[in-house]
């Protein structure tokens, strides 16, 4: 392929420019975009995020603006618009032709992680009262403008309320005089408009969908989401529910990109609510002071039994979380996780239980380290152990469904959150049982 | 739309059975799925995951088996292929006709989660010489047969290498009688067969791609992977990520469907990884025991202070896996991470340190807890908390690094991996400090 440089320096493709973009700061992608090999430009600004299209644009020429938006479908400049000031988003909507205009402001209108936010309003209608041979023609036509309406055409009535789909496949292998009405799927997995993303995206991959119509209240509809729109919020959902999950609220932008300070304002709030959180095992350590003075060996265990705690509670809550963001698990499964985590539990703290008691024995054994009282020690060790990775594991498994049921996000009971609450349980088990076992012995 | 019930009892629609499927043991499956309305159960089918249609279709009749696989992508049939046993699998793949069992067996000889083992054999081939007007015609043929290659044709040479790819909208803004080797995109985005599928799905979100080709070694097309495929990858690989984050191997199949002695088997290897790892904090507090029988009040605090390191990592390992995963971060990234790492580190440890110190003051002036050196106590407690936080901090967002570049999985460095870690290094840094504070007032 011939080259055709764009400007007098060395021209670049698109795959070579897609490599280095990360790593360049804003005024130089500019400098780097205009430097392209003519005709490569319009894909690489299709491929990029919707943030990059913006800081992009934005530092474009009016010329160059009006150029890249209107090689855009209204739903992807809508998602550009989402990202500028409210100042520039009026003066981009301005440069569009007053038909798109009027699209783009309808998806604005509609909350970004909506279905609706990401739908595109192109798609091909078909008549009920059509033929089949007619339907055929009309989509084939349709496909070459817009290459996302090429899997399906919708029937609508008059008032464009959806009455089924028909594939291409289906078109073709029925007789060409038939009405669309009588070949037409009835059965139609639709969204409405309001619906979450997350939502979206669990029936595309539950169905194995390659597009999905969204309708409002009404059912008349009002455009498509395709198979390449989800890819990216299944990315951004799954990035959002792990950061989470380690204790943090979700960032809006990547790690690099984020600006240090907005990061630290993620991270210290729940870091400090943790912290305060778990000041409480300083007050519940404080009521045992007595108990730890006469029998110090106790507080030598401490930080092992209260982190296995942590550790079975994070294991669970992370099963629970992910399975409900799958839609794997719902409310009315409460019972049947409850009984499989209780017998986790039980299991899991058996195992550690008796890892622990060898672990107290073999150490009298080696140094004499514990004492007389050695084998109730080791005793007390292990069933704190079974008791706390018992309350860890269903405690991680419960609270995502506590959480839902009072309509939090489940993901926040993210692993250092499940952590924190069974340390402060986790130390009055061990010295509820220290008790019961040491006591006119040790204490 | 009439409803053609296949059998005596009441017809179910694919929707109405979809809702109630995850609910149901294997027989009540293959009794409900032929309840389904007649030409509902082709699209049901379709949209199953892999393992579901296996265990349906091994519970099916031959005649039931051979109507359903017939309806299926050769890559789909290998994917079924691949989750039954390799008794079932020869049975299957006798019901295939010849060139069909060809592809499939073909396909079967990938790894599952690489680039071969995902694509589909079906595309649109265009000869280089060919013009505009004979592709186009060419491409609305075959969109009739297979909706997969609808988006783009592929340009191969006599070879089947792959010299470039053009798009319907491409050629139908061309003048009709230029050559395909005149328009097409030279500069490609193809993957390798044997890149892992977690690859693919980062090039398919970072370049909004519909398709991308498949190529062997030497440069030969071997097929495409489309949109809708990747959508299952994305879940797929985010789910591995954050059960291994929550510190256990990844299942193997949704959490209710994984029989509870295999879960166990994945839970309990990793518990008893982190709690063997843990045992150290015991020999850890054994060497501090002089120091905290002389100042039982040091004990207190303990919890506290290796809980926060355990926290501040969890952040700093999950932002730094998940920002490698998404191919945001690379190794070469090191040391922008370092520093960054560095300063949140100070900055969180300083803000819980502060809080620590105030803790510690308040209790001594309500409840004159601490005793004369409450002041050095409240010193030793924040200190303490800048040097862990930070330590903790570093530590979780290094690891991936380290297991990076030594091939491992960077995700193995989980929260409670990283919150062992930081326990036992945690406790050494406190009792340090405290000596440091303390000696000859306290200690």
């Amino acid at each position: 392929m011939e080259r055709s440089p764009s400007s007098g320096a060395e021209a670049l493709t698109a795959v070579e420019l897609s490599r280095s973009w990360s790593a360049l700061e804003n005024d130089a992608r500019v400098q780097a975009y205009r430097r392209l090999r003519r005709g490569e430009a319009e894909d690489f600004f299709q491929g990029l995020s919707s943030a990059d299209q913006g800081a992009l644009l934005v530092a474009l020429t009016p010329r160059e603006r009006k150029l890249s938006l209107r090689l855009l479908a209204p739903d992807d400049v809508a998602d550009i618009l989402l990202e500028v000031s409210p100042a520039e988003q009026e003066e981009l909507l301005s440069l569009l032709d007053a038909p798109t205009r009027k699209e783009v402001s309808a998806l604005l209108a509609y909350a970004e992680d909506a279905a609706g936010g990401l739908m595109s309003p192109w798609f091909a209608r078909v008549r009920p009262e059509a033929t089949v041979d007619e339907a055929i023609r009309y989509l084939k036509r349709q496909a070459t403008d817009h290459l996302e309406t090429l899997y399906y055409g919708y029937v609508l009535d008059a008032e464009q309320r959806l009455l089924g789909v028909v594939s291409l496949r289906q078109l073709v292998t029925a007789p060409g005089d038939q009405r669309v009405s009588d070949v037409m799927k009835t059965d139609v997995i639709a969204v409405n408009e309001d619906v979450d993303q997350e939502e979206v995206a669990r029936l595309f991959a539950e169905h194995d969908l390659v597009a999905i119509p969204v309708v409002d209240g009404e059912g008349r509809m009002k455009g498509i989401v395709t198979a390449d729109d989800i890819v990216d919020v299944v990315e951004e959902e799954a990035t959002e529910d792990i950061q989470k999950l380690g204790g943090m609220e979700a960032l809006d932008a990547p790690y690099l990109r984020t600006p240090l300070f907005s990061m630290l304002k993620k991270r210290a709030g729940w870091l400090s609510a943790l912290f305060v959180g778990e000041l409480l095992t300083a007050t519940a350590m404080g009521h045992y002071e007595d108990e730890i003075s006469r029998a110090v060996v106790l507080a030598l265990f401490v930080p092992l039994i209260i982190s296995s705690g942590g550790n079975s509670g994070s294991q669970a809550t992370t099963l629970v979380i992910r399975a409900m963001a799958l839609g794997e698990i719902r409310l009315s499964d409460f019972f049947r996780v409850t009984r499989r985590e209780l017998a986790s539990g039980l299991a899991l703290g058996g195992i550690l239980g008796a890892i622990g008691f060898a672990r107290v024995v073999i150490w009298q054994q080696l140094f004499g380290a514990y004492g007389e009282h050695h084998l109730l020690l080791a005793l007390t060790v292990a069933l704190s152990l079974v008791g706390v990775v018992t309350w860890g594991t269903l405690a991680g498994a419960l609270l995502p469904f506590a959480l839902r049921a009072l309509r939090f996000d489940p993901a926040s009971a993210s692993a250092p959150f499940v952590a924190t609450l069974v340390d402060v349980s986790g130390l009055v088990i061990y010295f509820t049982v220290a008790e019961l076992l040491l006591r006119g012995r040790l204490l």
